[in-house]
């Protein structure tokens, strides 16, 4: 049997697992791919960390020189962020060597670039760990459903703040407690802004957009909000009208054929398939033309489940090294072009603190019919001279709501515009 | 652009629905499997049935003279059945031509001598949509999940007892109402015994069992129970207690190293991802020891979703001829044993009418000691001079618990045994 040698980049969390499975599972991985697969070379910032199962005698801080090794077959990135990854990555391609990466920034950053390199030197670029850890889902857009039109992409791709909105809902919990609480028990960062503000997410969106709508998009055609104006009032309504807030991931095709992809936090009905997802899990619901509805869900983030995808693909990259053939290249050939955020079609939730007297309601519903904002729902409760209405809009074009929620804001009888969500999926 | 030429054996709903797609995502699936696409002959029973869709001049009725036509390079079969699927799809391979079927009940019994005759003819097959219809979950499992080892699989993977079940529990109906329900609307067959007593779901276990745990399972080594003594009152009991019945398809390792797979109804707890799993709809859960916990949801049957997936199948094999490579064969080489369902080890509830006096409970726990099945709980209601017991177990062996309930069957306060049921997964 062909021995091939593999070098890695990085060798942190995800790393140290990665080296370890590669050495606990080598029978299964080389029954598997054809081949034994050695891992020959780490490449490390620092040489003095001890790291658990990686013999010391594997490490490098030149990581330069496991990308320009004629004897490594294949490479497997896990140090993330845009540089150096890219560029060792580009002379991986360079040379010969097909690439396994987790790096989400780099991929919907520079995934044309990457493709491109990739192409021209006809080797293999995986990253199934990129999107939600260890759920398999861009095997399955990037392979299993290529004989179908993917209409519709809902994902919860963010543990973070999957954490925190699940705590929120199931404690009442303010955003900063719940922020504090899975600081505590590592499910957040010290510093939180990646996860909470939706940046995380909208790299990944980017990469489900990429893939299931075959066309280029990156993370800056992402409109992004994050959750941190989500406050306990916001769950406790949303609750009290059968839904559940969740950060989602969103990309679909507009009534126009272009790609509406964003960000942002969402109601949805309790009883949709994404409303049991909880604390950091993650999920991707997919909506094609002819396979209908489908769901993938699992653990989005931690070292083993990381590497765990990492190896899927690390044999299917092997394989081809062995039995011939390559993966996909980008499926770029749709080029079609990303809505403006305005163009987004959606459902909103409006609660507004109003004064409480005769006429109010009839303002208000004044400025929703100027904007052409068609109202499904209104209710009102009262507390003293105050009073607050939740309005439920029907589907509502995104520029036309944005000009009646100011509008609202300027009318007199409203003392203020509480909050506005979007409301998604069937209710 | 090299042009592929596409035989189909077998034009029911399925097939009548990938002719469609075939044609009406021409240019897509060009561009996905690099090459043109054409279906040239279909193989029917009777050529006198219109075919929506389906032009007259593909028809023939010599399936033989699809599978031994030197200008066909590739083969759909969805004839459904052992014969003649099994032959034509053998001469398929011993004529080099790769095979996509969606045919479960084959790969159940005949799995390793399609292997094999694939193997040796260095063709593929590609067989998704024999298990959960659109869901990607053989990909999954035969490559994403390579590097990892499953531990574990609880499928629900039939429709039409998930939709009998879903109304039993939603409406308290009756078995036979609710699939009085479901032939009406078309989700039962006019003879529903492949569906509810669980043998559609026993070949589709063997399949998923033995593509996680890379040995080979046959339709045979299932252990089967269908859902047709699934009562009213069994329902009501597991809503009263935050459980719901599913039939589950369920594979795992035994602690020594033997692989347990089944169908059976069982209790699992309502927070459990498969228990939102509604009506016709199809999941598979699967645990693996890095990956951890992930379900895969989506439509179960149906022709377009099972379309869907012939054709991701179909791409994927188009795209070996285009560039080469080969998809993944028969992994047998674990070769694991099947254990006895007497060494299967789960919890279970059970319902006993008992005499209302004392010292019938102390009899009762004296049968479960004698057995070493140890209770969790024990509810005892009371009416009159009869009173009924429901008792949940610790884990506990098969074979010890059904020479407990054979005991108590024979105890004098022992009225009858309303119902044993197997609980599954986290409680």
């Amino acid at each position: 049997m062909k021995t091939l040698k593999v070098g890695m980049l990085g060798c942190g969390n995800v790393g140290t697992q990665i080296a370890r499975l590669l050495l606990a599972n080598k029978a299964d991985l080389a029954s598997r791919s054809g081949a034994q697969l050695e891992l020959v070379k780490v490449a490390v910032k620092d040489l003095k960390i001890k790291r658990d199962g990686v013999s010391n005698a594997l490490l490098t801080d030149d990581a330069a020189s496991i990308v320009n090794d004629p004897e490594i077959d294949l490479i497997i990135e896990v140090i993330g962020g845009i540089s150096p990854a890219k560029e060792l990555i580009l002379t991986s391609f360079k040379n010969g060597k097909s690439v396994v990466t987790a790096n989400k920034a780099l991929l919907a950053q520079e995934g044309a670039a990457l493709y491109q390199a990739a192409s021209e030197a006809n080797v293999d670029l995986y990253y199934e760990a990129a999107v939600a850890g260890a759920i398999p889902i861009l095997r399955p857009l990037r392979e299993s459903l290529v004989g179908d039109h993917v209409k519709r992409i809902m994902g919860i791709v963010n543990g973070t703040t999957n954490y925190i909105l699940t705590k929120m809902d199931e404690s009442g919990t303010a955003f900063e407690d719940a922020l504090k609480q899975a600081q505590l028990l590592g499910f957040a960062e010290a510093n939180p802004t990646a996860d909470v503000e939706g940046i995380d997410a909208s790299d990944k969106a980017a990469i489900l957009a990429s893939l299931a709508f075959h066309s280029r998009v990156t993370s800056k055609d992402v409109y992004r909000e994050g959750i941190t104006k989500i406050t306990a009032t916001d769950v406790k309504v949303a609750k009290a009208m059968d839904l559940v807030i969740k950060l989602l991931a969103i990309t679909e095709l507009t009534n126009s054929g272009e790609i509406s992809v964003r960000v942002h936090p969402a109601l949805i009905s309790r009883t949709h398939p994404l409303a049991s997802v909880r604390e950091s899990y993650n999920a991707v619901f997919v909506e094609a033309e002819s396979a209908g509805q489908m769901m993938f869900y699992g653990k989005g983030a931690g070292g083993e489940p990381t590497a765990s995808a990492v190896l899927g693909d690390l044999v299917a990259i092997a394989r081809h090294k062995v039995v011939g053939g390559i993966g996909p290249k980008e499926s770029d050939y749709a080029s079609l072009k990303i809505a403006p955020i305005g163009e987004t079609k959606t459902r909103y939730l409006i609660r507004l603190n109003v004064a409480d007297k005769p006429g109010v309601l009839e303002s208000v519903a004044h400025v929703f019919a100027t904007h052409s904002v068609s109202i499904q729902t209104v209710r009102q409760t009262g507390a003293g001279d105050r009073a607050e209405l939740i309005i439920m809009t029907h589907t509502s074009n995104e520029s036309a709501l944005s000009a009646t929620v100011k509008e609202l804001g300027n009318l007199p009888v409203v003392t203020d515009v509480a909050s506005v969500l979007r409301v998604e999926g069937a209710i």
